[in-house]
């Protein structure tokens, strides 16, 4: 621990005070970190963080932290900055890795491409495994992103293999590498999305994926840390469209107040002008309702139903879709298990629903001398929509990703506000075609 | 490749069609996976489906692969089997291994200690780093998890400090452990849990993370593999609760039917009775609504705009409280936050709802000469019935939380129908109040 001249702020201390310090607080704190640790912490932030503190610093003490990160790093924080901030970050790195950002730059971030570093380990497939533990030895100094797995390519740089240093420790020093190196290597190209790489990663527990080209030209690596936070990025953004909203691609309290009402505005408008469309067609009923003011109590609770119901199911769907363990060619599958749990779930609410109209006829005598049509009405109106509920929530997701769009979107709000409708129009065909005469 | 009888079956290829399989069809298929690439099929399987092979092998083939596993995978697999099952599966292991499962049994499964594998690779402070080198190599003939990270232990197992392979690597050789190991190094107890754990992994960007208990001796380590996991099943945890149902812990092809509708219905009917509420609050206003039956028809407008806005607001505290990035003392600031929210979003969407029915006056002569003061009342209950939403949103997270439930059981759905209720009472009191002499 070195002696200094302000109380030093230990890593661990600030990372807990962080979320609620204020940007010239972070810039403050973050100078007081001892500097055995302050590079670490410092590799830990965000890249939105990172380029905080960075732009609050002096040019000199800016390069030599922007010089610390490694490429993939380098490139997400580029990414963050506004425009005019970029040209000048860029200048500062040194000239092999402003040429590496500018490669990776090209790829979309939600990518392999965007992901990899491309600085790994390699090894030629005739090194004796002594020549290539030392030849590993010296590549870590050279900044490479793991020396755990090496990558065993020929003179065109085309990926033959891999070897862990953990099969090269436990070898007979006389083999060869490639005697000892695995062949079928599972890799990505520069193009596939994060979902499918996150998905390889933990169906064959690797801690790195190789991303090549179309003619097996290595290019670079994707590490299991990077793919951590992609999982929890994926995770946030399902989590927060199916709450109904914009993903808000940051922490709650670093998107601005403007910034998170235009993340929240734009569906609520859309679910309100659809829920209009229940109004409307309430409207079709109005004379029903004069003859019955009874009939609109009911209405929350069938068309909640139908609601809820759909929330589940498409919610279920989205995860499902999402982890992979659903495929979009099992549509058919699901939608038959869907139309059966709708039924069963439909029968037994609107059993609950009819049970209770008649509970309270016998106590209280809320609903006159129809009551028990009443209760049949309603009872068969939960169940369809209950049903159909089932059956939007859970082929919405389908039908999304189908046309190329995000399964998410079929957020809980949206399939309430779908069934909403149709339930209005179920309950009050029902009614017209059990009550009139009695009721109506 | 061996040749075999029957066409080999690529891992990958099987990797693919395994959610579709039959409990039959695996066992057939993983038989022809070829031997060289099967161990790592085998141990990329989850718990459940590595248990599902291994009852239906024969007794040798079964130890065989029981013996492959290492013992904190050999737990996951006890866990998920049957009660009678387990002693059988036990009774199978190595001496050794039979030891470290018995005590890692007495974890919960969602802490530390369930997670942790009690084989790491260690080291003496006094080694030199040649020494300590080759120490490492011949540790990774010992099944030890990872040989990447090395704990310093001292005679009494005291955690002293950590190396990893390549900061040994990359030390002069006559130097010792003590001398270049990291002595802050960041670890958790034997009880932490596995949010707290997986935030640690991300903040740090660590790939393993030492468990010690309260006199700082070594038990294990959690390794970054075992995280992603715990990331993925917490997130799909959320996101089930989030659309208002149990966590299904298990594909969705893989839960039998009934347990999926358990695993629904139980939320169903507590909303669905919650929802009567509103239907009894209704009633109350059955009167009003008999004079003016067009008072019904915005209903489920209102309580849905209302359902929207606490559905966004939840959601969005619920995974910020999950990732860390707000906390429970930050619940004020963030209730100042949703009000201000609450208000833009409600006057926005009000002045809406207010404009939908004078242009329907004008157009089409809707509502009659009350309109004006109708349009009023619709407008004002939205906007009420929109903050009332945010806030409740927002806020009943942090009150799950607050009283040590989950805050992701604050589901959309649950929210919605808080709001229903309240949404009902705020807009009849309006109509009450402003339409009392003219409509009423």
């Amino acid at each position: 621990m070195t002696v200094m001249d302000a109380e030093p702020i230990f890593p661990h201390e600030l990372r807990d005070a962080w979320p609620a310090l204020s940007r010239d607080e972070r810039v403050e704190s973050f100078k007081l970190v001892p500097h055995a640790t302050a590079d670490d912490f410092f590799i830990s932030l965000s890249a939105q963080e990172k380029l905080e503190l960075l732009l609050a610093m002096g040019p000199g003490e800016r390069r030599t932290w922007l010089r610390l990160l490694p490429p993939d790093d380098a490139v997400d924080l580029v990414q963050a900055a506004d425009p005019e901030d970029r040209e000048s970050l860029l200048s500062e790195l040194d000239e092999t890795t402003r040429r590496e950002v500018h490669a990776l730059l090209a790829y979309a971030e939600d990518e392999a491409g965007g992901l990899m570093n491309p600085r790994f380990a390699r090894l030629r497939p005739e090194m004796t495994i002594d020549e290539a533990i030392s030849y590993l030895r010296k590549q870590t100094r050279e900044k490479v992103e793991t020396v755990y797995y090496a990558y065993v390519l020929d003179a065109k740089q085309v990926l033959l293999g891999v070897v862990s240093l953990r099969q090269l420790f436990h070898a007979a020093p006389a083999k060869r590498v490639a005697d000892i190196m695995e062949r079928d290597v599972v890799s990505v190209t520069e193009e596939t999305d994060q979902e499918t790489v996150s998905r390889l990663f933990t169906e064959h527990g690797l801690i790195a994926i190789p991303v090549v080209d179309d003619e097996r030209h290595m290019k670079g690596i994707v590490t299991l840390d990077d793919i951590v936070q992609v999982v929890q990025e994926e995770a946030t953004e399902d989590i927060q469209k199916v709450g109904g909203m914009e993903a808000l691609d940051a922490p709650y309290f670093e998107v601005g107040f403007l910034g998170m009402l235009k993340k929240r505005i734009g569906w609520l408008l859309i679910l309100f002008v659809g829920e209009m469309l229940t109004t409307s067609a309430m409207g079709r009923f109005e004379h029903a309702i004069q003859k019955a003011a009874v009939l609109s109590l009911f209405v929350p609770l069938i068309i909640s139903s139908g609601g809820n119901t759909g929330s589940q199911a498409s919610t279920l769907i989205i995860r499902s879709l999402a982890l992979g363990e659903v495929r979009l060619r099992d549509w058919w599958r699901v939608s038959r298990r869907e139309v059966m749990a709708g039924i069963s779930l439909g029968l037994a609410l609107g059993a609950v629903g009819a049970g209770r109209i008649l509970l309270w006829q016998s106590l209280f005598d809320s609903y006159g001398e129809h009551a028990a049509r009443l209760a049949l009405t309603v009872g068969l109106s939960v169940a369809g929509v209950v049903l159909f509920g089932a059956v939007t929530g859970s082929m919405l997701p389908f039908l999304l990703r189908r046309l190329g769009l995000d399964p998410a979107s079929a957020s809980a709000p949206f399939v309430a506000t779908l069934v909403d409708l149709s339930g209005v129009i179920i309950y009050f065909s029902a009614a017209t075609v059990l009550l009139t005469g009695t009721l109506l």
